[in-house]
């Protein structure tokens, strides 16, 4: 079959695999109709990620049919259509019995990293029961592409960790795929201002699109300019989207006592914390990596919000490497989020 | 009166001073009978308190009689004994409208800071439906001190913030009196596993005797040392209880995925906060100042924990400036808490 | 000044009566621009409360302007225009400390009821300061007065009480003011399906205008066609919003396992609970008379949903007893709020 | 291998039975070294029990040792001991997703009730890896036979469901085994006082051994008493732990407005539900069968409670006949929980 390989620092290669095969009685293999590019694709492309070896296939996003069940798997059958979760889990661990899959002790985010990923024509998904979810008729493929990573990140790390509630003044640092994600999800729970802060236009102008209420270019003056939309207070929610100390540094300073920070960026350096100011104001900071326990209850809402239009470019999976190079420019391709047809 | 007043960086004086009339129709004046030194008077007295002014009466923690009360008090009455909450709330601003009274518009950390205190014969308590509590008769005078601030901060911003639960290990890093207060109030909600670490072993000897299941002397291996007791994935739960840097340092050290950090120190700097291994913990960190909404829930509660333990010094309120240069030299003259006769 | 008096059972007038004034320092004067009539004021009228002395005057819901404000009002001044809440609450007492306006020691639901209320040119509110708020200028006055009572009850007692959550499956068994105010409320939460039950296919249409998915004419074979719509397990939330014991049937037999029974309706007589098949159904069933402490959050977020189009008639203040007509038929009249210009 | 076989109303045989083996690659063979008998497992015997069929093995609690696993098991190996849980659980399916495992659509309550039970020499338990807790060296096996549902279930449908908090007033209405798991359990979140009503003395004077603050001899007067303990106003947490009209009827008078009713007893009938005065108060019903998702936290902090004295009675799996008629006649025998070595 045709697979993406990770072939060290800068290097990718769509090359002619072996089809994977069942290893173990809990496992699927899926049949790929679609997948995508991650923010961390793109990572582990750069050769940032430390733990992807050479050979790799890459890719923990996509949806598919399944052509093949191991024995203990209950939940599904072969033809099932499913979206594969960007997080595997086994559902027995201690920290699966928390509903915490990220940290499963035999799972978490492994396709595309520990194990062979996505962005191939097959896949074998361990632990199926607890790591797949059914597609219903009613929802839109390149939709359910969207709810395996970038739709249940933006709403379990950014609004549900950040506790996005009625009437809320929100902002969101970031404008990129998991901002998005999160200005999308949050009006699940009706804030009354969602302003999203960036430095690229255009992608300001799709966050209007996307339902915020304001958007702001980011600029020395940001929290001036905040405080005239919000208030000098702040807000009550502050959402680092990027993972970076700048962007972090703006959270910190615009969020209202007895409000939260949460960081959904990835980081790759320490940030400066100003617990001087901050020990006082009664704040809660979370951070986390995507669980997709609320991935069921995305599906079902899904279509009262206008995720498809996250959705900028399409390509083959013979053309993923173009895929990438325009994801690389996303700034300049205006690249939201890339479908590619396996 | 006698009173004692701030007088500068490094200067207290015990002076006769007028006692205080009702101001606003809210306010009452009590007779103090009982107050104490909270550790930020210290900081007062050390010049490191920007809005403390020349001239203020110290103190914000007491139990008195109440001797005269403004015409709209409908709570309390002449003659009722009650406890002086460290913070004084308005009720009915948007803060305490959300029950974080510590940021009233018109309260908050006012007494013996922005107004006259405590630490003196009478003292003014405005809004006083909601800033005071009555003292039942089983509730001891000494013990009910330490209900105004010291045990609602170890259990609001320690033990509720960093939601300490049956069956946790949690870690309390500091055994001063606000680690204490952690750790009498963290035993209400029955975690397995109660680790204290503090440099002072007279300090680590009494937690032991208010309910430490361990104690650890901090050192370069303490989080080894940590890992022999609770595993290697860390605690719940890491409280931070002093205010610098390297407590907070082990806190984000030892906390496990899923975790929480409480920040309950009082910080004079920033701290570095290591975002680029935290971001995937799926922690919460919180901060912030006491709200004292659960002071008479710890009233009824009180008797299940030994909290007159705290007490180790007593002294009459014309001592009260070597009561002060006792807690000044706490580890030496072995103090933790020093109960003042008015 | 003009007012309605409650004259006994089944008289009401509309008297002159004297201009009330200011009793005690927490009070304040309304002038009333806007009322309504409520579901409980036909309960009176028709002497089915015990409490209703003669000659108090009705009604609990109204906007209006300040005309003179207490000595210990801090949060209202003279000219401010208001809405006032139903609920009247002293905010110190035991049940106002833990939010529970509805039962506090010193208000509650007493305008209309125990004092003098809303229904008249001025009004007396008492503890102003927790039981009014300011009327931004972006806000309709009509939509105002539905936030006084019908909507912040249908959001708390049903919509939180009942924890409608993102993709709920929600019935609404009633389709009078408050199941309407559930319905419009319990979008802000974004369940996937709202089916709303009543035997009136006039209130069945405006429900569908006001964001229902489906709708139910009620019958003996309601569970079955409910069954079609949301699957044989039932939904997750059953919102009583009627008051009878047939509708609280209804409730008891749709709910899935897991799943909560939110009873909004003022019952006149017990009911029926099935617990020998209940018991094993891990429910939560809720009841309640409405707080107000989410009316600043509703007023935030209100542009979001149609409550205006609950609005079916407009009448003078001299007009009064005519309006009481119509809403005495209300199903003939088609009437669901009607709004009294004073 | 020796096993108790249900024969018909009121027929229970100790009989030769094979031994079970591996069917599903989920299970696993448990030797069984300790059971008990639980109050269902009288309704059984008494032929209450509409789902059981003549010629199953009752029981559905105990500790063993593991004989033999499947090849889909991976938390769990040959030689480990284990506690079963008295609810089996896959995992996966969509109330596993929600922890809601007593309505697990292949589990639930199965063992001694759908399939072969605890009552024997051997057992199969399906879905292992859900449905099993290892027994660490520190547990007595004795105690943890307790954990396989009287102390869950008192736990979680109880206390949790309950909300009993700090500071709380509770009354537990019911001294049975489950009455007691309640009384034991509720000790780990610090109510201030706990009033235990039962018709039996000699239950309780046990309940003031187990932690009850105060007991009640039920009668027409228990209101009245009641409150001159808890005040007029009533209990913040009524727990009902019979299953019968008369302890609900108790329940739904003596609660306070803002408080919980926990329904813990299996009911047989209906009851009455007084909405008429219940509809304003503010109350939160909760019913349930136990999930045993919170045995793993009891069982790190059981050593806090005196579970051990709620054990009256050993038996030899050889008596185990005697032990049921011991048990029937419960209160004659001043049994509690009966402890069957294997």
């Amino acid at each position: 079959m045709k697979a993406l390989v990770y072939r060290g620092d800068h290097k990718i290669a769509l090359e002619e695999k072996p089809k994977p095969s069942i290893k173990n009685t809990t496992d699927v293999i899926v049949k790929v109709s679609k997948t995508t590019i991650c923010g961390t694709d793109l990572g582990i492309y750069k050769g940032k990620n430390l733990y992807m070896e050479e050979g790799i296939i890459l890719g923990h996003e996509g949806v598919g049919i399944i052509e093949e069940v191991g024995d203990a798997v209950s939940q599904f059958k072969v033809g099932d259509k499913v979206l594969i979760s960007c997080i595997t889990s086994c559902g027995s661990c201690k920290y699966c019995k928390k509903q915490l899959y990220s940290h499963c002790e035999d799972g978490g985010w492994i396709l595309g990293h520990m194990i062979d990923g996505v962005q191939a024509e097959y896949v074998r998904v361990p632990h199926a029961d607890n790591s797949l979810h059914k597609v219903p008729n009613t929802l839109d493929d390149d939709v359910a592409v969207l709810l395996c990573d970038i739709l249940p990140t933006g709403h379990e790390i950014g609004v549900q960790y950040g506790n996005v509630k009625l009437g809320d003044a929100i902002a969101i640092v970031g404008a990129g795929p998991v901002g998005m994600g999160v200005l999308l999800t949050a009006q699940f729970y009706s804030p009354a201002i969602i302003v999203v802060i960036d430095l690229d236009e255009n992608r300001l102008e799709m966050a209007k699109e996307l339902g915020a209420t304001h958007v702001l270019k980011s600029s020395k003056n940001v929290e001036e300019e905040l405080a005239k939309i919000v208030g000098e207070e702040g807000v009550d929610v502050a959402i680092e989207a990027v993972g970076i100390p700048q962007t972090w540094d703006i959270c910190q300073k615009i969020v209202k006592p007895g409000g939260n920070i949460a960081n959904v960026g990835v980081h790759g350096k320490k940030v400066d914390f100003e617990l001087q100011d901050l020990w006082i104001k009664n704040l809660t900071i979370t951070t986390g990596l995507v669980n997709t326990n609320t991935t069921p209850l995305l599906m079902k809402a899904i279509s009262k919000i206008p995720a498809d239009k996250l959705i900028t470019h399409h390509f083959e999976l013979n053309e993923i490497q173009k895929a990438y190079d325009v994801f690389l420019n996303a700034s300049k391709e205006k690249a939201m989020k890339i479908i590619i047809d396996a």
